[in-house]
């Protein structure tokens, strides 16, 4: 499959939904890769049955604030700078470039990257959502090294971490992301393509687009369309009431109350956030929560609405649907459960706690 | 030449006296340095022209706050982790090590890495003294690039930096050795033994044991024998009033005042330190400012007290001497002088302020 205009528009509105409220705004990442389509050509989508086992398969993306990846934008040439120091350590040439995480703007990123590097993008990541930190990701679940991760900014700037392990791999890249003003773009979790067939989560950019053509092609409400495609639950219709966010430690970090309308009137939704949207709950009850994707879409068009662009006043539905199951397993839960960001509370799946 | 244990012992009082308050811990450092020739033998100091052109020269030290370097300790093997990531930049062995500063601990680190590592250490620095930031080095001026930059810690994380220029490597290191806990280790500037010649401060281990053995093997009073062996101009004799200190940034900052005794009874000195002393004054009187070197020492045994160990009540001499040629061009002026730490005023040489 390539990746044209009319399925990279798709496939946006599908990363934004994966994408949990975080991963980075998709608009101004959609540009991005429609720029890099036009001036370098269409980007080919393979499985990794269809690459060598040797072959080197490199996920990337952006780490930071999203917030702050909607103003401070890539050169659009990082790549270029990333591939020689990759290829200098790992002493052979990079064959493709998958996403670190499908969700959000950093699903679309690496369409900029094959376009410029004359990639293919591989239809997999390693998260099938979004997560706000490094190592939450399946290759760290399936045993991949973190190391050499490398770096680079809009300025030329380019680094190479050989961590002591994933948790440090997240201290570096973050305190280094917050020093180049909050964002900058990162490799890690290099991998053959043999090892990549089990580290990943498979179909992921092909899923993307199916679910975008679900909501932008929808015969009637998008909303109806999305939820029936990804077997989503809706927690609420409603409107936001209120929202308390700052950027702190380099993460957009706050709480968004939504009141709900029409038959959810008297109901209140809290959702907490870290990049992501982590947590949902009215009064004490949960009704979804992390590693499940909880994502706030628009009531009539039944795009997401990223954590960094939720207001006041903005009519929304928001909706939670399954995550991969390698998240539900005890290894994933540790790494990405709702104790792992802090929370103390079980992990319980959305299907079940609306059976 | 070799380092032996009594060599060792001059240079660390030597090192200290070069360090104008920073540089790190000698009794820390003499402690590691005697160590490493106790386990892995004696090391030899080479002059540069006794190099190969083409030699590979790195030079090498920590960086951080000095207060911390007291208590947070390498351990040892670090150069072990450093040397093939910079030998597979390079595509060459690395022949010699060079202190980047000759300054404090940062001199005598250098000899831990030669003994474990079975390399010479280079009679150069990139200094002649200790300066806070990275790119405060004399090869900067040469125009050596100082990229890579790889750094390291105790835990095993090893970093490799190609940094867009010499201001953004020092934000990158000092951002990173705050993530480390305010101390790391890093080698940057590499350069051939034929571009050294004419990039460093020559013959500054030789002088620091020169200093050393003029303070330990003094027929009389110490800091007589110091001052006449450098050129030096006493300051002021006196007493500690006042420290106020604290880490900032990942340096150490702030102001001391001394109050004179004896001859210097009525007078007041006060030094500014940004983890090395920056400028002394008095009153509205400059008695001395950086890059000239101003150290102050134990008034009895002429012994270099650093800026993280003053405190109330010492009895100290504050002295100053000339620095490096190269830091009084306005080259070096741009890069290391008063207005280049935000001091409104001129340099002025510190022989000439005291005609």
């Amino acid at each position: 499959m390539e990746l044209d205009e009319r399925n990279l528009r798709c496939m946006a509105v599908g990363c934004s939904i994966l994408g949990a409220g975080g991963g980075g705004d998709t608009s101004v990442g959609l540009l991005a890769a429609l720029q890099a389509i036009q001036d370098f050509g269409p980007v080919t989508v393979v499985d990794l049955d269809d690459l060598p086992d040797e072959a080197l398969v490199i996920p990337g993306g952006g780490i930071g604030a999203p917030l702050v990846s909607i103003e401070k934008l890539d050169r659009g040439d990082e790549i270029l700078r990333l591939l020689p120091v990759v290829e200098r350590h790992h002493g052979k040439p990079v064959s493709a470039i998958m996403a670190a995480e499908i969700g959000g703007g950093n699903g679309l990123l690496p369409v900029v990257w094959c376009a410029r590097a004359r990639l293919p993008l591989v239809d997999a990541d390693g998260m099938g959502r979004a997560f706000p930190e490094v190592p939450q990701m399946t290759m760290e679940l399936a045993g991949i090294s973190p190391s050499p991760a490398v770096m680079t900014d809009e300025r030329g700037n380019v680094i190479l971490i050989e961590a002591a392990d994933g948790r440090w791999l997240e201290r570096l890249e973050r305190a280094l992301s917050i020093e180049f003003g909050g964002q900058a773009l990162s490799t890690e979790y290099h991998m053959t393509a043999l090892q990549a067939r089990t580290a990943t989560v498979r179909g992921t950019v092909t899923l993307a687009i199916k679910i975008g053509r679900a909501v932008l092609e929808a015969p009637e409400d998008p909303v109806t369309s999305l939820i029936e495609t990804i077997n989503a639950t809706a927690l609420i219709e409603g409107k936001i009431a209120d929202v308390d966010q700052r950027v702190a430690d380099g993460f957009v970090k706050g709480t968004v109350q939504i009141d709900g309308v029409g038959p959810a009137a008297g109901r209140s939704l809290r959702l907490d956030i870290q990049n992501e949207n982590l947590v949902a709950t009215q009064g004490d009850r949960v009704l979804a929560c992390v590693p499940d994707i909880i994502t706030v879409v628009d009531t009539h068009t039944g795009r997401a609405i990223h954590t960094e662009r939720l207001r006041y006043g903005q009519r929304v539905t928001v909706i939670a649907f399954p995550c991969d199951p390698v998240w539900r397993t005890a290894a994933g839960l540790a790494l990405a459960g709702p104790r792992a960001f802090g929370y103390d509370l079980e992990f319980v799946a959305v299907e079940d706690l609306h059976a």
